[in-house]
C-alpha cells in the first residue's frame, strides 16, 4: 500500500531526528532495514549513517555508490566523515578524496593520517582559536563576528601566530572577567594538551579524570591540529566498556544485533570451532581414564560437576582482573598481592564446597573413597581457576593477545583439563 | 622510616590531583590503601573519596566518626554529597543532615528524596538561571556579576518568576548574538526537560542521543529542580556497560578489585553454591544413565562435548540479547525474528560440527552408531541453546529479575539438562 508508505515516509523524516531514526535502523531486520533505509531523505542520510552501529554503516556503505557516498557524507563534520570513509574499500576512499575540494581533502586527510583507534583519528578540526595578546574585550567582539560556534565549544583555545597550543580559556571564564585584561592573563595552562598518537582508551580516561568537555590536540611540535569532543569520548567509553563483555562470548563489540541469517551463522561457527577442538581436549583426558570408569560408573555422574566448580571460579576471577585491567588497576606492583589473594580464596571456597559434595556424594552413592576423591579434585581445580585467571590475562597481555577473546576459551580448556585429570586421576590411583 | 613517609606525603598531596589519588587508592591492597589515604590531607579527603569506586568508599566512610564526615564532605558538589551520604548507615545520614546549615540541608535532601538512580538523585543544585524578558546585554551584564560560573556550564536556564522551566540558551548562542534581542527571542526550546524520576539509564540515552553537556531536571509541576551534567552521565555509562558483564559472572559492577580476602571469599562463595546446585542437576541427568554409561564408557569420554557446545552457543546467544536490552534494540517487535535467526543459525552450525565430531567419534571408537548419536544430541542442543539464549532474558525482564546475573546460570543448566539428556538418552535407546 503506497498511501501507507508515504505515511511511514513522512513521520520517519518529519517527526524523527537522525539519532532516533539511526536507533529505529539498529534495531530492524534485515529487510526492514533496507526498506526503512530507502525512505530516508536524501538530506538527512550522512547524519543517519553517522549515528548507525558500525556493521551497520558498512552494511549499508557496501551497496552505495561512491557519488552517493560523496553526496552524504558532505555536511558531516571532519571526523564523522573520516570514521565513515575508514569503512570503505581502500579504492573508493581515495577516488572520494579525490572529488572533495582541496581545504576538505588536507583535513579529512590529516584525520585519516592517524589510526582510527587515537586522538589523531577522534579529532574534529573545528577549533575556534584567539591570539594569548588581545583584550577580553576583543575577544568577545571577534566571537561576536562569528554567525555561530561549532557545538560543544566551552573553550576557544590560545595558539601563537604560528598556530602553536598555548591553552585554553574557557567560556565561563571569558565572560565573568574584567574586559581589560588580556587572554594571556586569564587563560589556562594546566591541562596538557593531548598528542595526536595518544590512544583513545587514554584520551577516554583523561576525559573522565578531568571532567573535560573538549580538549586541544596537537602534533610532536606543538602545533594544534584540532580537539577531541565528550560525545566522541562517550562512544569510546561504551566500546570499550562493550568490548570486554562481547569478547568473553567470542562476539565483536560491533556486532550488529540484527545481523543476516548466513552472517551470523558464520561468525558463530568460528567460535564454535575453537570451543570444540577444547572440548576434544577435555575428552582425550577423560579417555585416558575409561578403564577406571568402566569400573566405577560414578566417576561419569560426577565429574561435571568438578569440572564446572573449577569454570566458575576461575571465570570470576577472569572477569575481575580482565575488568581490573581495562580500568587500569592491575598492573606488576600489585599482581602478588591479587594471586595470593585469589589463590586463597580458591581454596577457601574449595574446601567449603568440597566438603558439600563429598556428603552428597558418600550419601548417594554409599562410597567414602569418591568423597574424598572429588574433595580433593575440587580444591585442586579451584585452585587451578585462582591460577589461570589471575596470570591468563596477564601473560596474554603481555604476549600482545586481547585477554578478553582468548582468556575464556583458555580458561576453561585448563579447568577442564584439571577438573578430570585430578578426578580421575585421583580415582584410578584409589580404585586400582 | 619517617623520612620517607614524609616524602610519600608531600609527593601524594602536593604533585597528584585528587582523581589520581583515588586512582591510586582504587588499585591499592586493602593495607597500602589503609596506610595512603592516613597520608592524604584533610582538606583533600573530600574530593579523593568521591572519585573512589562505590566499594571503597564504603570501606573508608565506614571506618569513620560523623564528624570527620561532615568536615570532609562540607566543600563537595551538592549531588557528590548526596552520593556519599547515601553510602552511610540511616541514623549516621539523619544525623549529619541535622549539623548541616538549613540551605544545604534543603538541597540534599531534596537530591535524596529522589532515588540514587534516577535523574533527581543524579541532578545537582548549580543552575544559573535568567529571565525570558531581558536582553542580551543585560544577560551578560548578569552573568559578569558572578565570580565564577559552575563547572560544565554550557547553558543558563530561562525560567519564570515563579522558577517554571521555560528554555535553555546555550552560552555559544548568547555570545554570538545581537545585544539588543531579548533571551525570549534567541532561547531554544527544542530540547525537553528531564523529569526528576526519569531512570539514570534514560537520562544517559538522551545525553548520548542529543550530545548534551547539561540538561535541566523538573519536578512533575515544570518547575527547575536542578541540572544533570555529562560527567555524572558518563559514569552511568560506564556503570551501566561494566554492569552485564561483571553480572554475567556473578560479581557486582562495582566489586572492588583489592576486596580483602574474606570478603571476595564470601561474595564468591554465594554465586559457586548456586552454580553447584545446578551442577547437581546436571550429575542427578547423568546418573539416571549409569547402566547405559556401564556399558558404553565411550559415552562418558563424549558427554562433555554436547554440554559445552550447546553452553557455548547458548552463552552467545545469550550475551547478545542482553547487550540488545541494554542498548534498547531488543523488543516486542523483533523478537519473533531475533529468536528465528537464531534458531536456524543454531541448527546449521549444530549440522556443521554435529558432523565433525560425528566423524571423530566414528574413527576414535570405530562405532558408527556413537557417531549418529552425539551428531542428533549436538544439534538438538545447540537448538535448545539458540531457544533459552534468546528467550530466557526476555523472560527474566519481563519477570523484573536481572538477566545479566541470573540468565547465564539458567542457560548453562539448559543446556547440560538438555546435552546429558539428549545425548545419554538417545543411546539408551539405541544400545539397549
Amino acid at each position: 500500500d503506497s498511501g501507507e508508505l508515504r505515511q511511514v515516509r513522512y513521520t520517519l523524516n518529519n517527526s524523527l531526528r537522525p539519532v532516533e531514526i539511526a536507533h529505529l535502523l539498529d534495531k530492524s531486520p534485515p529487510k526492514e532495514r533496507q526498506l526503512l533505509w530507502g525512505l530516508v531523505n536524501k538530506d538527512l542520510e550522512g547524519d543517519v549513517l553517522q549515528h548507525l552501529g558500525y556493521d551497520v554503516q558498512a552494511e549499508i556503505l557496501s551497496r552505495m555508490e561512491t557519488r552517493e557516498v560523496l553526496e552524504i557524507t558532505e555536511g558531516l563534520d571532519i571526523d564523522d566523515m573520516a570514521d565513515l570513509l575508514q569503512q570503505l574499500p581502500e579504492r573508493i576512499m581515495r577516488e572520494l578524496l579525490q572529488t572533495m575540494d582541496i581545504q576538505n581533502r588536507t583535513r579529512v586527510e590529516q584525520v585519516l593520517s592517524y589510526d582510527e583507534d587515537t586522538a589523531g583519528g577522534l579529532m574534529n578540526t573545528d577549533t575556534v582559536t584567539i591570539r594569548p595578546d588581545i583584550t577580553v574585550e576583543t575577544a568577545l567582539r571577534y566571537i561576536r563576528r562569528h554567525k555561530e560556534i561549532p557545538d560543544m565549544t566551552d573553550s576557544l583555545f590560545v595558539v601563537s601566530r604560528r598556530d602553536a597550543y598555548i591553552g585554553i580559556l574557557p567560556l565561563t571564564k571569558l565572560l565573568v572577567s574584567d574586559p581589560d585584561m588580556l587572554v594571556r592573563e586569564i587563560m589556562s595552562t594546566d591541562i596538557e594538551p593531548i598528542e595526536a598518537t595518544m590512544t583513545d582508551s587514554e584520551v577516554a580516561q583523561l576525559f573522565e579524570q578531568h571532567d573535560l568537555i573538549s580538549a586541544p590536540v596537537i602534533d610532536e611540535d606543538g602545533k594544534l591540529l584540532g580537539r577531541i569532543t565528550i560525545d566522541d569520548v562517550v562512544d569510546v567509553i561504551r566500546e570499550d566498556a562493550d568490548h570486554s563483555l562481547m569478547s568473553m562470548a567470542g562476539l565483536g563489540e560491533d556486532a550488529d544485533t540484527f545481523a543476516p541469517l548466513m552472517r551470523t551463522t558464520r561468525n558463530r561457527a568460528i567460535w564454535l570451532g575453537i570451543n570444540l577442538l577444547t572440548a576434544f581436549i577435555a575428552s582425550a583426558v577423560i579417555g585416558v581414564f575409561e578403564d577406571t570408569i568402566e569400573k566405577v560408573v560414578a566417576l561419569a555422574v560426577l565429574m561435571p560437576i568438578v569440572a564446572s566448580m573449577g569454570g566458575i571460579a576461575g571465570s570470576q576471577t577472569l572477569t575481575l582482573v580482565i575488568r581490573g585491567q581495562a580500568l587500569g588497576h592491575v598492573e606488576r606492583s600489585n599482581i602478588g598481592w591479587l594471586l595470593n589473594r585469589e589463590l586463597v580464596a580458591g581454596a577457601l571456597n574449595g574446601l567449603l564446597w568440597a566438603s558439600v559434595v563429598a556428603a552428597v556424594a558418600i550419601i548417594w552413592f554409599q562410597d567414602i573413597y569418591i568423597g574424598g576423591i572429588i574433595a580433593a579434585a575440587i580444591v585442586i581445580n579451584l585452585i587451578a581457576g585462582a591460577l589461570a585467571g589471575t596470570l591468563l590475562p596477564i601473560g596474554l597481555k603481555a604476549a600482545g593477545i586481547d585477554p578478553a577473546l582468548a582468556g575464556s576459551v583458555l580458561l576453561t580448556t585448563i579447568t577442564d583439563v584439571v577438573g578430570f585429570f585430578a578426578f580421575l586421576g585421583l580415582a584410578t590411583y584409589f580404585y586400582s
